[in-house]
């Protein structure tokens, strides 16, 4: 749905607020979520509760009156730890000047986007892409450029030759999402240095959301058993930013703690820009941060456990009649290709009436995502096989 | 200090970005922020942490798991106690469809922003003020213009004929706020009337920030305790936005909480920027604003009695030789216009020098505030006889 249709003239509003479009998933979401025993593989986040010792940690600080106003840039604190978190992950030393502390994943975009993108400009999206990317664009005021990418028998690729036919002289940058949402597909070492090189050939910024890192399944592509990044064939001139979040690793989705990681020299635009965006990141919601990167690692190592079940007994799907599905690299999602003359969105409906399980529309996730629907495996192994067999029954029925 | 001077030309920005402002007031705060003994009165914030009772609904939140994503618009248990928030503040019922929570007063400032201004607009806003408004006005693409009120015997007041003059073609939206930051302007019904009658005859938007509207002094001013407001005069199809916080009345200034309320025509496309913007306000925050809005009323006069205590004693500056301070009729600043040939920057390092006390220069709020310096009287009454002591014993030196 476009907002503006349903709104009256006297109110006419800018156009970067009213073409901001309205998420895919809501309308099924809408349709679905007051359904007894609906089994909600919808959105991108598990099932896990944020674990103790990090909400512990929040209520200390709030106990000890950490209730003020704080660092535009984030606690040194957070700061510092992200710089220890990152060089034992990583493998290299990372300067904490590089870390800007943000209220969630979303706002680290937003600031990112307002910095190398506005009106007359151009943002390559590799597509199907989580559906944000295209609206934080679209407030920018810029303009976003799905580029589809390509599905095969071994599941997705980056398609370079249409990558570099679709720069023009008013692209700013590359967004480029790995592990992906939807799609699962994961960067290798030779995608991500020919990325690279394309963004400094046309001098493109690329953005670079990293955010399932550590959920890679293909031992191929596993490097210490994190996921190929950018950080790996960069060049510390690079005109590079990282989105990240605390939500996806740590269970902490309604937390909203996240962090940009750019070049220092962006230091003081990027603390304006938090300052006329949320004014920082609450002090005891930092303390949690700190907290599940100092102590995470064993519940980090339980998600992907989980994960990696969850993603094996979504597999089966792929033994059935109506479903395509080549084993996805990364992330947690399963973007399931359904063999139907149906839209996206007709089959998640019927899914919900059928199999009473969410699963999300793949036109939510641009026109490349038709004919597809994403399921989150981030989820205990029980839902899932019963998920998995009530979509198998429902199937026939639905697609028909 | 213009952040931009700093760039490396390899890292050229949007102008949007590169053009926000950095505060004024850093500057002066970096400098004495470390100094052992300075009683800090630069910053809009109070002393007192955050209560128990509102802590205490939080961590019951975050003890309950309530760290999953959530609504866009708030839950709606915070929307229903906004709603019957307002009628008992402003007496009339308010349908809770208006309300839009959001992670503070200024991302709902930022929200507020996009959806009224952009490239080509410009917003009036009444200065000395809030540097943030322009902020936010730079970062949406749109020119900020400053329209400054006059300062006579009984303090501040708007110049109607230079705000009419000020409009433009382009004008879209006209920012008020009263009571006022830094100057403690309080709009009369009369004044109110009056921006409503203009905003009317230009087909402008109101932004109204009415956050100290529960800090009033003048008794001439008071309607059942509290300020006059733009809904004491509105109709329900006025283009009015406001924008607030918890940050004032209940001391969250580090929680960030506030809230957009707005015609409900407005709800989608709301929604659909703060999901881009913040991706929505964690839950056990919010249930910390349920509690303050249901428990909170003896706190707030708690804190209105503290400002009340505040605002005499720094009233005695006005008694000195280099001080002119009519008394402010609300929020909870003393800008005190200083008899000197020096900036207030200067006169505000000299202050951190000679008296060890931290107060806000002028400038920071605007051409309009040069010569002028803020000081925050939310405070302990012993900190503010102290400051007043050393500032009144310091000031001969530091004017000259």
């Amino acid at each position: 749905m476009n907002a503006s249709a349903a709104m009256p003239p006297f109110f006419a509003l800018r156009p970067e607020a009213e073409q901001a479009p309205t998420s895919g998933i809501v309308d099924v979401f809408n349709y679905g979520r007051n359904r007894e025993g609906l089994i909600p593989l919808w959105v991108g986040e598990g099932d896990l509760p944020t674990p103790p010792f990090i909400c512990d940690a929040a209520t200390r600080s709030l106990a000890a009156g950490e209730t003020f106003y704080t660092y535009q840039r984030g606690i040194p604190e957070l700061r510092q730890t992200l710089s220890r978190y990152h060089e034992r992950i990583y493998g290299q030393p990372v300067d904490p000047e590089r870390f800007f502390v943000t209220s969630g994943g979303m706002p680290a975009m937003q600031v990112a986007m307002r910095m190398v993108s506005g009106p007359g400009d151009e943002v390559l999206i590799s597509t199907p892409a989580w559906p944000n990317f295209a609206g934080a664009i679209t407030v920018a005021g810029a303009q976003p450029v799905a580029v589809p990418m390509v599905f095969g028998q071994n599941g997705w690729n980056l398609d370079f030759d249409r990558l570099e036919k679709a720069v023009t002289p008013r692209t700013r940058a590359l967004l480029i999402n790995s592990p992906a949402n939807p799609t699962g597909w994961t960067a290798t070492f030779s995608d991500l240095r020919a990325l690279l090189d394309l963004a400094r050939r046309h001098g493109l910024w690329i953005i670079a959301d990293e955010i399932y890192g550590r959920f890679v399944y293909d031992p191929a592509l596993q490097v210490e058993g994190r996921a190929p990044s950018f950080r790996d064939v960069m060049a510390s001139e690079d005109r590079i930013l990282f989105v990240q979040t605390f939500s996806k690793n740590w269970a902490m989705t309604g937390w909203r703690l996240g962090w940009l990681e750019a070049p220092p020299a962006l230091g003081q635009v990027i603390e304006n820009l938090v300052q006329y965006q949320s004014s920082g990141t609450p002090v005891f919601i930092q303390r949690g941060g700190v907290a599940a990167l100092e102590q995470g690692e064993e519940f980090v190592a339980h998600q992907i456990d989980r994960a990696r079940t969850g993603r094996e007994i979504v597999g089966r799907l792929s033994q059935t009649d109506f479903v395509e599905l080549p084993p996805p690299s990364g992330a947690f999602y399963a973007f399931l290709k359904i063999k139907s003359q149906k839209t996206s969105k007709e089959i998640a409906m019927g899914l919900i009436e059928e199999a009473n399980v969410g699963l999300a529309p793949g036109s939510a996730f641009g026109e490349a995502g038709e004919g597809y629907l994403r399921l989150c495996y981030a989820r205990k192994a029980s839902d899932l096989e019963e998920a998995v067999r009530r979509i198998g029954e429902a199937l026939p029925r639905v697609v028909g």
